[in-house]
């Protein structure tokens, strides 16, 4: 894979509902970020906003913005500021009754390169995701080929697929994002522990959920980031949830090349195309790949 | 998912060109399983025959046998006295030039209950597989729907998927399998160590091998075994090749149940349905497949 190394950032905070605050210190770290070399920073899922999918509320749906909106405005002005290129995931109102749990991308220069919608929803106990967001659609790609709703973008420093949270437990968004030439995978992600299973479960937890984005790096041949937030945060009605952090990144070949633990962090990491390359020379999974039989996939069951 | 648990059996290995001791010390480990309680036991990949894809040489095919042969039969027999089922991987010759990389899948009574064709086939150094065999080919299963040549088997114990070596790496196999009811993926393998990438890469080869693997179970909420061979291979002309072994059982949530080094090592492990339910109805990934978006996984790229 052609191109040059590029460092990306990866912005791990927590977040209530002093908007103004959440992002003034989101921008801190930007800021601080970008200090370290990161040329394509990513924010946490619903960045801006504390996860209030811990209810179904109504109200709630007063927090999105759309796309352009305020948020995201004041993002593509600190991007274009520091010359660098940012994923910035939002609760994205698109209409009266359409909601989507998003992530901006935005160039260098301050303009939206596009948006991805979360196409896999969740609705667990808590995290009642279904509620509120309406899934990504498909689109007809330029091609013509195929539809989906994956996607892949062109930063000026290197082309990245974005993917949020429940996204990273299914195989087929990252093989689809990959095979769009994406040369690192993000996962804004919010995922926590309920404080009943934190210390039965609680490390199992973490560690099923990097090892099968591991995975993605693995059998892709792709830098994967994964972004999550931190801090415990109450819900009237419900025991909360604490945020376990844990973001990291992992080479082509899934080794963890940064990580973070549980609190506030701010990770870099540098996307080498030439690693990309030879992981896939000597491990060309790609090559043999049976399309031909992999109809199936397409079905709901099989047994 | 139903049923009630399983005992299974890994037995991983060295092999040598004498065939006769080769089997007869399988047999031996096979009954070491069977006195342990395994129900279903896996042997490793080719597993009566060192691994010769270290060359090109026609004289190699001569090594095949048909199914049912010779030393299925012997399997055939040991299963019925034993009263377990088996997976028996082989070379396999199925025609004049039709030869395969197989695995026969033996039931409790001694009978055939089918055969698996390795679906995709590596060609890297020393590991020239595209020379002797044939890729599984694709076939219409009983309901029209789909095609494909992944299967899974019903067994006397609990239903079963098997997939071979290569295609551990390919997140699509292990899904279809999973998709067809496999309560247990079964990967016999032959992967190792070349003696000049052992002490820079070896290590990281393994983790990355378990990970991938580890990542199926996670996306599938199926159980995982991998049974290697150990034990170093001269091949005159090359290096050779140190099998690693480190075979393994994982749990659907992809903890590892069952693990063993690099000598010679008779693994058991449980297959419990409950924990299969359980997992899925706390990580229901099943649910939200967006088999609607999936559509471009059957390209070869999509940039």
């Amino acid at each position: 894979m052609s191109g040059r190394p590029f460092r990306i950032g990866l912005i791990q905070l927590s977040a209530g509902y002093d908007k103004d605050t959440v992002v003034a210190t989101h921008e801190h770290k930007v800021r601080e970020a970008a200090g370290r070399g990161a040329q394509v920073v990513c924010l946490q899922e619903l960045f801006d906003l504390p996860y209030f999918c811990k209810v179904n509320d109504t109200d709630h749906f007063d927090l999105a913005e759309p796309i352009p909106g305020p948020t995201v405005e004041r993002m593509q002005a600190l991007a274009e500021e520091l010359g660098i290129a940012m994923v910035v995931p939002i609760f994205e109102r698109r209409a009266s009754g359409v909601y989507h749990n998003s992530a901006v991308v935005v160039d260098a220069d301050g303009s939206v390169l596009g948006v991805y919608r979360k196409m896999h929803i969740p609705d667990d106990p808590f995290y009642y995701e279904k509620y509120y967001f309406t899934p990504g659609e498909i689109y007809r790609r330029g091609t013509g080929a195929a539809e989906t709703g994956f996607r892949a973008f062109d930063t000026r420093f290197g082309r990245i697929g974005v993917l949020i949270c429940w996204d990273q437990w299914y195989p087929e968004g990252a093989r689809i994002t990959a095979l769009m030439g994406a040369q690192a995978l993000f996962y804004p992600t919010a995922i926590g522990w309920h404080p009943s299973e934190k210390e039965e479960l609680g490390a199992q937890q973490v560690d099923a959920w990097r090892t099968v984005q591991r995975g993605h790096a693995i059998a892709n041949g792709v830098y994967v980031a994964a972004v999550n937030r931190v801090g415990f945060e109450a819900e009237s009605g419900t025991d909360g949830i604490e945020f376990f952090g844990h973001s990291f990144v992992c080479d082509p070949f899934g080794r963890v090349i940064a990580e973070a633990g549980t609190g506030p962090t701010v990770l870099t990491a540098d996307v080498d195309p030439a690693r990309i390359e030879d992981t896939r020379r000597n491990w060309p999974f790609l090559r043999d790949r049976r399309i031909d039989a992999y109809g199936p996939i397409l079905s709901r069951w099989l047994a």
